[in-house]
């Protein structure tokens, strides 16, 4: 599948509410996620699927969500990228503080799966 | 300045109706710009600041902008990247025809100065 397809198939399987089906179908084993800032719990860089899997689950777990639109894809001039807008409205479990949330992932493609995602948040 | 330095005042001139300014300030003379498609009289790859302000030129002479929203920057790991989204609502002058774009730009940093632009185009 060309970048377009993969990326179209990504944003309907999050609007769709199965961002974990995204993973399942469209990720490869050896995937590499990158978040803006990391924490003892949760580090900002992890590999493999399994660990993507659990920090999808852990993230899921501890939001409750009230709404997530995906937006895109957006495709440029390598047929091994595109960029997905996520515009998120979540409250974090344990806080209990709700927060509107709006930023990008990149996403790197390799033999027609994702092999790496990357978080970039609004700060303006 | 930082990434978000950086993007935060690429957002403000851009949205200011100064993005020539923006090339001036935060450009390197060596930047490369990267667009989705070329064509014979402006390829998608460009080089140099002098080209790259030829292509804006050339774009804003052959445009009627109605509207231009630059939203961001979005920052994440890395401190030498940001991206900035677009909504664009323009006539192209040659062919009359009016099209609402939406695009991020990724921009890549190196000193303190933008050395490459890259478009991706909103296609879902």
């Amino acid at each position: 599948m060309s970048a377009i397809e993969i990326g179209t198939r990504l944003v309907q399987l999050c609007n769709d509410g199965k961002a974990q089906e995204a993973v399942d179908q469209l990720y490869s084993p050896d995937i590499v996620s990158i978040e803006g800032q990391g924490t003892d719990e949760m580090p900002a860089r992890m590999e493999g699927i399994e660990a993507i899997r659990k920090k999808s689950e852990w993230w899921f777990a501890n939001h409750e969500i009230h709404s997530m639109q995906a937006i895109g894809p957006f495709c440029g001039h390598r047929d091994d990228q595109f960029v997905v807008q996520f515009e998120i409205d979540v409250t974090n479990k344990p806080s209990g503080e709700r927060t509107q949330m709006s930023e990008v992932g990149i996403y790197t493609l390799k033999d027609g799966k994702v092999v790496q995602e990357e978080f970039l948040y609004r700060m303006g």
